[in-house]
């Protein structure tokens, strides 16, 4: 059926996963649970494009040392990121010769390359797969909105991307952690076009894939103990909220968003939240992981929310098309 | 194994294909074959960058068409193109409300959304898919060279992006074209960094892996009527029979490149030949199904290349990463 879930009979496990990230995420609230951090917004590097490849390539590294993992072991590494041709990937896991799948979803592509390999290792097609993301702020606003140096003034429907890079391995046994059943998303356009205003854009695709969802699984929102979206920030996650509501889903009780999670709104001038491929791979791979091994999270649904808009298309009066696929994970 | 054949033992089946072109590909050797052309490089819309969507969106209808599938059938759309953000295929498609796969592999987008969909569908994963890949002439120099009012002069080893769009529909049966095994490609640099010598760039990736897969199939390559790479023009192909002569491997039989048959050297001032992902999806939609059906080809390697750098890496000083995706297809 199109547009329908795609259950995983096997349930593929996640068997590890490490995240590295920048300073403003070190010193947020989830700080202590990266597994490596840099105070240099360039990580040693020369350029901050590079040093988003640098973040891909020790995370890629430390995901497979903590799952005991050889890189030959790697049947193919699904991954992206959001500077132009997906670079930050491509040079980033370069060094390491797997085969590569280059994915783009903007800041959907964690939940996209976990429901594309999911499905590839569910049939056996596949063994042990990498799913790799990353953004970078300082990246990310010169390309799509002003260069730092300008010290342009952000609107508080901003929100700030988030400076770290996510690596997932799945295998078809070997952890707990399991993922159980995908939706792939849909683009959806609802006419937005401020580019300070992602939350907006992105969240008419959350609703559909959520409704979606639910609509065909028969549960409801209380039957998980978390619907987690990527990177909605506070603007964003209202409006799901609302969207959602008028079509009698009240996601009151369990929803969260890995942008709201991933700084301290009181203490870290980060405007509606975090945002950025690196957002859900951080706050999945540092904060959640780790929550559903120690099993006080047991079954959540994971939703990365991507902007599919260029600086190109927004200069040529194009409004932000927007995406949202679903993954189901069991601990 | 890590960089394995994945073998497709339920054969996926092509069941139609269609592909719409600007007007240098029409006035070529393949013009008559192509489904659909306009003479104006702007097919109507208002930039060359929404006219590319257009190719798209047009491409998707007539295949649909063309393989009696309607729109909701389809289980997913893998897409990917050359613009930033790939929005070629995002705006393109976004009227069609499908479940959606943003793809980016460069020049190598048409091969990776066939890897992938084909694995799903071997898999019963997914029923009925499309793949779409896109390129614009003139979209995409001014993205990666120079905008064409600046009238530069190419150099000889340049190629010309193909204008052109093409749309594949796969599913688990319903035609004789099938594909047999798939091969993820692997990153490669061999340090060119000259934007105006893709060939050079791209021939070590379609080097790897047709040397891994001639190595692990224990085939032949006169065991195939053909193969056939993306975009890798005069001197690229060059360049991969060099590199796999080197390696033992004699491709001057029955290798050939979609770059070299889609324009003709002498009467069309394209340098090097064509490339873009629009290359191989328009010559292998509307020259190359036709010879499978009417079986003057019967078993083929489709090989496409991707050079996957960005303009900021290639100012940044980085050289050109590439990559090759293989899919094996019989007739």
């Amino acid at each position: 059926m199109n547009g329908g879930i795609i259950h995983l009979y096997n349930e593929p496990r996640i068997i590890s996963s490490a995240c590295v990230v920048g300073n403003e995420e070190h010193i947020g609230p989830l700080g202590d649970l990266f597994d490596g951090y840099s105070s240099d917004p360039r990580f040693g590097m020369k350029t901050w494009e590079s040093a988003e490849s640098e973040m891909q390539r020790r995370a890629f590294l430390y995901a497979l040392k903590k799952g005991s993992v050889k890189c030959e072991d790697i049947s193919a590494v699904f991954a992206g990121d959001l500077q132009n041709q997906c670079v930050a990937s491509t040079y980033g896991l370069l060094p390491y010769n797997a085969p590569y799948i280059g994915l783009y979803g903007a800041c959907s592509t964690l939940a996209e390359g976990l429901v594309l390999s999911s499905m590839l290792i569910d049939s056996k097609k596949l063994c042990t797969v990498a799913v790799s993301a990353s953004s970078h702020f300082c990246a990310a606003e010169r390309q799509f909105r002003f260069p730092l140096e300008y010290g342009s003034q952000r609107p508080p429907t901003a929100q700030r991307t988030v400076t770290a890079a996510g690596t997932f391995i799945l295998s078809q046994s070997g952890a707990d952690i399991r993922i159980c059943d995908v939706l792939i998303g849909r683009i959806c356009d609802s006419g937005i076009s401020d580019i300070s205003n992602m939350g907006a854009a992105m969240a008419p695709a959350a609703a559909d894939t959520l409704c979606r969802y639910f609509a065909q699984s028969q549960k409801r929102p209380s039957d998980f103990d978390l619907i987690l979206t990527g990177d909605l920030g506070y603007e964003g996650i209202k409006i799901l909220k609302d969207l959602c509501f008028a079509k009698g889903l009240d996601l009151s009780g369990n929803l969260n968003d890995c942008g709201l999670l991933i700084y301290s709104a009181s203490e870290q001038d980060v405007h509606a939240g975090g945002s950025g491929c690196g957002c859900s791979a951080a706050v999945m791979s540092g904060y959640i992981m780790k929550r559903l091994k120690d099993k006080t999270l047991k079954n959540i649904l994971l939703m990365c929310t991507g902007a599919m808009m260029s600086p190109t298309s927004l200069l040529q009066g194009q409004s932000i098309p927007s995406i949202a696929h679903l993954v189901h994970i069991r601990g």
